[in-house]
Order: C-alpha cells, then sequence, then structure tokens
C-alpha cells in the first residue's frame, strides 16, 4: 500500500502517523502532503510535500486530515484516478453514497466505496459504546450532554485554553480569538454554529450521523454540546430508553466483552471514565452505569470518555484503513 | 430581627452577610458564631463569637452555614428555646415535618416551622429554572447533567483546583487532597458518595429534593453530576418531557416573566448561560431553550447556571428569612 497523509502536519495527521504505527499497518511507502507553507518541514525523516504539486498516480490510499473546503474539491478528483480515500472532514458525511463508517459498527457499509467518511468525534466515540447496547437492548431515545476538550477546536484553541488560565492565574486580561468567550475557568454552550432549530452543528451532527451509523433512523437523539476547560478527550453524559428491558449488570457484561471498549465502572474504588485517564487510549472508557430513574427497567445512564484525536478522528481513520488495505 | 449566624467565617456565611446587605434586610443586630478557633476574628467590626457559649436568649433568628452534624445537634435545641432557623446544611431536608423551601417556588410550605431547610445547590437552581416550565406544562421527566464548580467542595476545593492548575503549568507533580482525582484540566464524574444504586448522593438529591420542593412525586427525575475544572456557579443541561405541549417561544415569554430568572437565549449574539457571566449575580441564567428532539412537541432541551453560593445557598437562605420575618 502506498498511502498519502492530507495535511499531515495538523494534530490530526500527526496522530494518523502514530496510529500506523502502533497497530504496525504496513505500508510500502507514506507521503506526507500538506499546503505550500508547510512544504519541506521534515518529520521523522520524511519531507512534507505541497499537496498542490502532488503527483496522484503515487498512491492507492490517501486519509484526508484537512479541512471541508479542500476535501469537497480534492477527493471526487483523486478517487476518480483510483485513490480510496477516508476522510476525517463533514464534507461527504450526509452523502447517501458515502459510507460513514466507525469499523466496530459497521464495517460492512463500506463495500467498494472510493470515498469513505470518518464521523464527527463526538458521535464516533458515542457509538463505539452505544452500539453493543443497540443490538441488544435495541436503542429508542438516546438524551446526550457533552463535556468537550478544548483541542477538538484545534491545536490553537488547547494553546488558547493554556494561555488564558494563565493569564487569569496572572490577574491579566485576555483576549478570546479562536473561542466566543474567555474558556478559562469556564464553559460555553456552544460548539460550532447554530441552526434554525436552535440545536448546534455539532449537536446534530450526533443525531444524525448516529442515524445513518447505526442505520436506523427511528432513534430519538438530543445533544447538548459543551466546550468544558480541559485539553483533550470528550465526555458525555447519556440517558438511553431501549426496546427490551435493560439492566446494569447485563450491561457491563455486554461492554466488556465489546470491541472498542474499556469497562471503568468500579464507583467503591472511585473508577470511572476521566479525560485524564483515557487520553492517549485507543480504547473508549464506559463507566457510571446505572438504571435509569426516568426510564425505569427500560433505561440506563452512563458515563463516556474517549480521546477525540484518537477514536473520534485518527484512530477511527486508521481503523477504516486496516479493512480496506 | 435579633439575627444569628452560625458558621458566619465560612464561604457561605460571608456571602450571607453581602446577601443580607445587598437586599437591605434590616436587622437590629447581627452576632458572627463560629467555632472557638474562629472567635476573636473581626469581620467588618463585628466580633465573631464561639458558638459554644453563645446565649441563644439574645437572638430570634438563625442561618446555619455549617455541616449536618452540627446542625443535627445544635437546630433541635434552639428551635426549642424560639429560635426560628433556616438551615443550609442536608440534615432535615427529607424530614417530612420540615418544609424545604425556595421562595420562588413553595414560600406557602414555611408556614409557622421553626426549622427551615435549604435545598442543595444544584437543585435550588434547577428549581427556579423549571417551577414555571412546570406550572405552565407540567413536567413529566427531567434529565439532568450537570457542571459543577469546584467551590462546591468548599473554599479548600476552589483553591485546589489553582493549584493543582499552576502545578500542571509548571509540569510539578501535584496530590489531590479534596477531590478524589486531579481536577486541573480534568472532570471528575462523582460528587459526594456512592449509593447503593449507582447514583452518587448529590445526583439523588436533585431527585428527591425536586420532589419536595414541587410537591410531585410523580416527576421522573435522573441526574449525571460531574465537576469541573471552573471556581464558581454550576451548570446544568436540562431536558424535560411535559403534560401538555411545549414550544420554545412561549417557554421563553413565561421564564422571561418569572421571579429570579434571566433569560440568556440570544445565540447569534452568542449569549446563553456561563458560570463566568452568571458569578455573583443573583438571578438564575436560562437559555439554549429547543424543542427537544427526544420528546417533540412535549419536550425543551435548555441550559441553566446560577451561581451556587448564592441561589443555591446564602442567597436562598436570606430570601426564606425575608419570608419569616
Amino acid at each position: 500500500m502506498k498511502l498519502a497523509i492530507i495535511g499531515a502536519t495538523g494534530a490530526v495527521g500527526q496522530e494518523v502517523l502514530h496510529c500506523l504505527e502502533t497497530l504496525n499497518i504496513e505500508t510500502e511507502q507514506i507521503f506526507l502532503l500538506a499546503s505550500a507553507r508547510s512544504a519541506g518541514k521534515n518529520i521523522n525523516g520524511n519531507i512534507v510535500q505541497d499537496l498542490e504539486k502532488f503527483d496522484w498516480t503515487q498512491v492507492d490510499h490517501a486519509i484526508n486530515c484537512t479541512g471541508s473546503d479542500i476535501a469537497r474539491d480534492l477527493l471526487p478528483k483523486i478517487s476518480a484516478q483510483g485513490v480510496r480515500v477516508i476522510d476525517n472532514s463533514s464534507a461527504f458525511r450526509y452523502d447517501p453514497n458515502i459510507p460513514l463508517v466507525v469499523p466496530e459498527v459497521n464495517a460492512d457499509a463500506i463495500g467498494d466505496a472510493m470515498i469513505i467518511a470518518n464521523p464527527n468525534c463526538t458521535t464516533a466515540i458515542a457509538t463505539v459504546a452505544l452500539w453493543p447496547l443497540h443490538q441488544a437492548f435495541g436503542i429508542k431515545k438516546i438524551i446526550m450532554s457533552t463535556y468537550q476538550a478544548t483541542s477538538g477546536g484545534g491545536a490553537a484553541a488547547m494553546t488558547e485554553l493554556i494561555s488564558s488560565t494563565e493569564a487569569y492565574l496572572e490577574n491579566k486580561p485576555f483576549e478570546p480569538k479562536k473561542f466566543a468567550h474567555n474558556i478559562a475557568f469556564n464553559l460555553i454552550p456552544h460548539i460550532d454554529t447554530f441552526q434554525p432549530n436552535g440545536y448546534t452543528k455539532e449537536e446534530m451532527k450526533v443525531s444524525t450521523e448516529t442515524h445513518k451509523i447505526f442505520g436506523d433512523d427511528a432513534i430519538k437523539i438530543s445533544c447538548t454540546a459543551v466546550r468544558i476547560p480541559t485539553l483533550r478527550a470528550h465526555s458525555e453524559a447519556i440517558t438511553i430508553e431501549t426496546d427490551k428491558k435493560i439492566d446494569p449488570v447485563l450491561a457491563r457484561k455486554i461492554l466488556s466483552q465489546a470491541p472498542g471498549i474499556e469497562l471503568v465502572d468500579n464507583p467503591d474504588e472511585n473508577q470511572y471514565p476521566m479525560p485524564m485517564s483515557v487520553s492517549g487510549k485507543f480504547d473508549v472508557q464506559v463507566g457510571r452505569i446505572r438504571q435509569s430513574l426516568v426510564f425505569g427497567d427500560n433505561g440506563l445512564d452512563l458515563f463516556v470518555c474517549g480521546d477525540q484525536l484518537l477514536k473520534g478522528a485518527a484512530l477511527n481513520a486508521v481503523q477504516i484503513l486496516r479493512e480496506i488495505m
């Protein structure tokens, strides 16, 4: 396999390289591509090339780690030349002809698609945790509140958390650039743009993408997406209503055997999912599992944490690559 | 009115003094009481007295800002001597003979009670926001996820957030004392002790206390309580199902006219409730109001922030005092 990584110098691009190595993905050659500005950079002996001037006949696979604008223009062109592309952007996620894939859930949706979309980070993390429960109990409703790290807004947003925190501690003024408000010791219930129905795009992604990945539009899904002053890893407080009766003991058993999940549910030992403990990990942590006080025998409350740069982006892309190589 | 403030030197005690002044509560005399250790301290010219040696015939009203242990022992004694006490602790909240009061909701429950309980901070904030909606639409289900500030764990917990953050930024090790884990750039889905049903005591308080304050045990209530690295003010992502049809326009109108609420719901201008903007404010902020994607015409999603030291504690106590003086 000859692989191009488009946007190799960004945070997700770097994590893709790390995942390729950790998962021992065998490649004949890896081409690192980025804008002309980054061309010439040396990453572990591999020279970054200008994306605009790249000869696409040199590769058979690609992972796109740039934004939707580049993806929308570039990916149809290179896939028409025979390059199979996994796209981290949201450009093609809602295209009915493009599979949206979380390998633990719907690897079979890939088929012979030339472009395969990687879901939104929050959705990828949630679907890994919820799919085994959906298979066993039939999920009817999902109510989710998120606790999302600043790095979800890019490396500069993470840096802004650090600098605004330092400014606060030194009693200095700070003017936010990446966030609408100062994020230091604060939270912002606003990620991505507001839609006419009052939900943000981020919140609607969770609903729309989960429907597509689960292949089930009947599930009612509502999300409140909140940015909190953490650096890495997203958390999700989730309540589900199920068709069949569900109980915490059985749910724990099923989740403990499911792929991509680390069950961390030992309250007596103060063990539950946390950003601190899941950062850098491939598995999604699931814990705080309890019978829902709202939906009774047909409901469960749980808490999920996942590294949004890994399962929420780079790792999921590399797992898709492993399926198609 | 001759008033004693028990535990006057703590964070809530200090906020009580601030609220008494801001609300122009007229008192003949205020006695500041605390443990022997704090006796003799001068707070704005008022000398703190030893709680153990205090002559209770000097006062007719008291506000308790100490914990449950002291409350359980002391309050029955002094109320038997004719002192009406408002208790910030959880000691008597679940006693069927003691009213649990949020003045905007159930001031009429006070009657001639000699001990009146102040609710848990998270509950006080939520009930102010939800009561007008319950009256108009009949709430059947409440699903809540909280984003709680470190100061909810006391002044030392707030200090621990600052010191652990400084340690992180200076790349130094830090050993948490007040929290089960390091809270700096992290979150902890664990507040108060775990109960046999898997919920924490904090989460169960929201359910039990809301039932009592609303006088309605039929509402199904589930909460996930999470400590986040903020200093002050609690936030709550809330989904409700209602008996009658509800819509965001009508809900906004009702909430904008309700007491104790500041409607902050202008997404186009990036205006929504935030800890940063509600800290130090008496009103609870409500925003992000939208039709629930899960409960449809009979459901609403909303986001609520309130200063848990004010409406969640000191302010509510002083508002109760105003009702009984």
